[in-house]
């Protein structure tokens, strides 16, 4: 938008004789709903009209829309959203539920991203301090083993996604394939994310070291200097463990968090019910918590195109 | 609650085993609406029944209702509440307005009481950074002068509620009449409430105590060891100036603002388009922007008997 | 101290025409070493020339003294202070162990109030970040048991507390007799005080319910609205459990703390080599962490005396 | 270090029964004093015989060593340490000053990396709280200009850096010659700095736009999800302005900072007195305050070569 004159040419004046200058507001005013749209770095939403989508991505539609449609029920009032790549895919699938029902429905963000993901896609945001019990939270991974074990915190966001998880009656894990191993720390290697108090970090890494993780070390920013520091003011510390340790991951979730100054393992043990996970060659698997796999093939989906016309009127 | 006894007498074997405890929400399964209105420290809520209401409280609530009945229009659709003892008053209110009308409305909080004001009342909450345009906030005040500016910040919620005011097209101060001065500063003595960042307070305080505060001190806490801490994690410095400084609070605002470390200054200036106080006989003294004043005498306000009878049903 | 009158009547002018207004600094240049001890709150230091002292008093300074001559020996060059209506008397018999001593040796504070001890004293103030192993940590506590587990944390610093017990070779507790009990709970019944990312204090508060404190509660600040906000930028939450779960204060600190969202506990288990209580009477009682007590009579203490003077001179 | 078997094959054991586990440390006992250096990322130290340094390299060590002859003189005691790729040299330089000068002083972190410049040259760390009065500090930018106004904020690290140079009787900037330029904006064009508090950031965003820059965003983090969190807990936007603004730096700096919500500004004005660039071709350009420049030449400077010994054999 061009800028007025005046704003290019600011007069100070107004700082010197006690008059406050106008409200800046009132230019906005009536633009309220609309603005959020406007802000941020907008998530990446997918735009199957553009360009022919991979195939991969088609995996990790069909496997976010199919847990939406198996685990997000009309009578499901109070729905937790998470993050990573294939959430986005989740967020479209329950906006193509319908405005009927998503108008009685209240949906709490992991995160900053899942936050605008929400807003963006016009549905209403929740507070888990409001709602302590959620409905059913759909959330990425960064790996999931054969017992629905996974590994949460590449974002640094594992202490609300770990509420979140635990707050729902039912918690799914939607992934693309690279994240589906038997052992956790497989794929992932950059250990596990731990979230540390700032003032006990070297206390932390201190201890780590002795119990297994030698290589454990904080994470360094990229966008500032010195270290991450989440959304919750807190350090993160990055620390693999041999597979013999990473094959109970209980066991060690118990002893880093019992670490003074530890406030979250980026350990999620026993917590999901279903794990979907986009493959390369388009299908999906899905792993249950009872340790059944079922697949689904795209081919089989009638539903899949149906709603990729929604979809594409939507977006 | 009675606690049953398994819980007494807890197992931790669940531990060892590396089998993760049965998840605790179950117990609240179904339980979602209410739960958070068992929680914390529930605001004091008016209970005209109960016992006779002091004649201020009534000044309290009639300034309140006024407000409300004058500002809070049909057509206004995002409204932010601040904090203070008359704002339960004009939470009431808002609620008395019915349901149509509420339903569509979200309401945007200054902290964590009036989260707890809204949430309680069951009206919808709402984010500043989804809605920055609000139709009307109303909030309360320590001091107000004869020009409608403010001293704000002695719950250290200042920052959020400054937020709130100039996001506002309309901004109303509701108080009792001991927050009624010509000069800031004369009934509200402990000084201007400045949230500074902690690492550089030393340096503020004494750039406070150079330009005119030589009393001005960190704020210590009484629930916790050392000083407040904010709800953003910053401190808060008390700082009192001499009344030829606080006659005009815009440049001392200026002043303070500038200095380095210095996130936000309690001083509103200009920004309240009316000022409500109930006074000690029942009566409610307004102030305009503009420099006029009126007075509404309890007596010829039949609304508020009628409402009367609607909270008493409501409550 | 007088205002230049320059600073009374401030010129505005120079933020007007682009030039920044001279450095406030200048003002106190060469002042450097005192400052410090001109800003905050002074924690009070025993004046054993003013008044008589009560004989709690004496009892708390012989508690203190007699500790720091036991467990503060000259070859020890990193300490940690706490904080307690004891810990000052701690500060004053290291001090009066000389300059000489002194010089060479780092002290670690566990928060605000211990640091304008240490600095006050004009000791050397060091990180714990980088001092992550400890001689020998002294801290008060708010209850001790028959087994020296310790509540701690009603003044919200237990996290840094425990990081530095924990560091430490030997920690030890000084205290006054009303914080010695057989359980834990006893004396003091405000509940234990966790630590909580704010994210998820509901969360917390739902499951501390549910596993045996039906009256947990969100710790209310006085000096701000809203919730205390810990130097983490936390909030706390205080426990009380049942006497039966108390008995056992390491099982239930490992199933306080297991649960999502928190960041400590205030049970310090088996990490204190001794706890040195003062008496009404005027006598010290020491407990031993292999269940041993000693009594120390004042009347036995010929150095008490002899450090009062040095004491005396000091301060 | 190898790791015991024994921590490797974890018995929780310990954890059901209410003993608790032997304390970590001791395994660390006697190593204090390293510890440190063995912790997070070092910074890239100067390594000259290595490998042949590149020529911007030598001039950027040229720049901090002439800097650091003229300004760190033998009676300063206390010295403020920024960051920024020139100033390792500072240090280096500073340490070849020798121990007998430099073990009276106190040297206070701009950041967490700098802090770890200090550590690890074993130099003595302090705290602007302590010592409000800092004799000289040194610190990079991210642009200068002819009057050396200086962007600061690429680190997020910019208010913490305000404190220290605002602190201080002389602040000098040291960097390399990209950073050199007429106006403000014109090498460095991602925008101005500024930390805001996370609760504000739409408003001010709003408000950016609104007083000249459109494209002000929020600073993305990359090895988190969500924004860049600073060290004070508060999010970062970045704001390019047109040229015709930046070429009045302290009237744009007021402009920002009075908005509601802003924390600090990365625009350093009227602060440095003198700034060194290292040029290409391996001499160094110094500008002073009062518009005078001057050129070193390395040739020129029999200082350095004997030096370059002092460090080889140093570091």
């Amino acid at each position: 938008m061009p800028i007025p004159p005046a704003l290019l040419t600011p007069d100070l004046s107004a700082l010197t004789d006690g008059i406050y200058p106008q409200p800046l507001r009132q230019t906005l005013a009536g633009q309220t709903s609309q603005f959020i749209t406007s802000t941020p770095p907008a998530l990446a939403s997918p735009q199957p009209q553009a360009s022919p989508v991979p195939v991969v991505e088609k995996a990790k539609r069909l496997a976010a829309w199919t847990a939406v449609d198996r685990h997000v029920l009309p009578e499901h009032k109070v729905i937790g959203i998470g993050s990573g790549s294939t959430v986005p895919f989740v967020v479209e699938r329950i906006v193509s539920q319908g405005k009927a029902v998503n108008k009685d429905r209240v949906f709490i963000p992991t995160g900053f991203q899942s936050k605008e993901l929400i807003v963006n896609a016009k549905l209403l945001l929740g507070d888990v301090d409001q709602y302590p019990v959620i409905d059913v939270t759909i959330d990425g991974a960064d790996e999931v083993d054969h017992d629905l074990n996974a590994i949460k915190g590449g974002g640094a966001c594992h202490l609300r996604e770990k509420v979140l998880a635990e707050a729902a009656d039912t918690f799914v894990i939607v992934a693309d394939y690279r994240k589906n191993s038997e052992v956790l720390g497989t794929n992932w290697t950059q250990g596990v994310p731990i979230e540390v108090a700032p003032f006990a970090y070297a206390k932390v890494l201190q201890n780590l070291h002795l119990i297994g993780s030698p290589k454990a070390t904080l994470r360094m920013a990229k966008a500032k200097a010195g270290p991450v520091v989440s959304d919750n003011g807190n350090f993160i510390i990055d620390a693999p463990f041999p597979r013999e340790m990473m094959q109970d991951p209980y066991t060690l979730l118990t002893r880093i968090k019992m670490l003074t100054g530890v406030v979250e393992v980026g350990l999620f043990c026993h917590m999901a019910k279903a794990a979907y996970f986009g493959n390369e060659d388009g299908s999906v698997l899905i792993k249950w918590h009872d340790g059944k796999t079922e697949h689904v093939d795209s081919s089989a989906s009638p539903k899949l195109s149906q709603n990729d016309e929604i979809s594409a009127t939507n977006g």
